[in-house]
């Protein structure tokens, strides 16, 4: 299990009045750690959704947060496939201070195989093979 | 010129650190009041979208900011149409508190007429007719 | 365990490319859907941030997606307080089409108390009996 | 006038079901440029509001749209400082693809000095000469 790497700065409208980073952004910060991991593998996503039709839509994710990200901090986001079968894909990330060890935050993401159209499909061997070969 | 009226309530996550809403977010309540207008006019901007093929990107987009919003108040967002011919629409905008009278701030957007594939288009003169009818 | 209900209208920027609400604005609309929770228990979170100097901050969030939003629909969010006690808040939430009874997605969130330096509190008593009161 | 340079790429909730980035998320791509300028300059925009308890706040931001910017893409803001003086300063921006000349939007803003109270002041004039020396 390969972890990829993300560097991410907290942008300012990502603070809330708390003077923290808001719940809702590490989302965000945790679909661009999957991004990178999939640029990685070979599988930029975009060319996944656009050239092959494919779609990785989130049917389930998970928040644990442990201290709060400030304004204007660097994070790394690290990101690690866990599982992975014909209908279903799993990350699993950590969020941490660029220059510190502890945990911000942690949390899973659990990813349907669709068409365009939005109904399920069985994810093909070639891409499986490229996912997991990571 | 009949103008349209939006209630929106300011979400925590759009207030900052320095307890005020970002001005980003003004866009998207402008965005929402131009919506609604153009739901009283008998055309609802999804349906222009999905059953016309037609889109009305912005082009240019301008907000003055006269005093803060603040975490949880109700804003009214007042929506006019200043111009529309064939190839351009624009809107103006006004948004206060909800109980009070003074401006918040004031607006404008001009938006472009295109095809779904992006190609400028000439607007269909009955559509025309409609938002210079209100 | 009384439920409190929300109204919430999918915005034009929510959606993304696969014409879907993004999964990042539920936790959003499960804010939003919390926060009117607690003004109709009698203790508007703002009130309690800047008259009590007390916060909520998440410290874990989990939503279920089982089926898509999409642009301009009305969705109801259904709000519940699960469990109290002077240390922890949990709320529980559906999110539905307005119109229609299937759910859209569940979720659940998990609050500490903490004071305005960040550093955890008892939640006072009379806080407490008020929100497990409803 | 110097100009800073960021280079930033578009989110997946930043796109939105026209498969273009939303308009708003122009005005955070310009913020993050003037942020690096401020930081270029010697100014970081984080420690002038925490340890000089001032603020700049946006008076009018104004932008036009001449092509869209697409998912996953790399894009380039170049910020420059148009005016200044010690009740208000003014930023022009840039932005085009990475790899292209051609531009996508340009547009300004201009920001007021306030205290952390909110109320306007004349900026230092020692931080004035450390903006209008870049």
């Amino acid at each position: 299990m390969t972890a990829g790497e993300l560097v991410v700065r907290v942008r300012y409208p990502e603070v809330d009045r708390m003077n923290v980073a808001h719940h809702m952004h590490f989302l965000t910060w945790m679909e661009m750690g999957r991004t990178e991991w999939m640029r990685s593998a070979g599988v930029p996503y975009g060319v996944l959704e656009d050239r092959d039709g494919l779609r990785f839509p989130v049917t389930e994710v998970q928040v644990s947060y442990h201290r709060a990200a400030r304004y204007d901090e660097e994070l790394n986001v690290r990101t690690a496939l866990s599982h992975a079968d014909r209908i279903r894909v799993r990350f699993e990330y950590e969020v941490s201070r660029h220059d510190e060890n502890g945990l911000l935050a942690t949390g899973h993401s659990v990813h349907a195989c669709v068409r365009r159209d939005g109904r399920p499909t069985r994810m093909p061997k070639a891409l499986l093979a490229r996912l997991t070969a990571c």
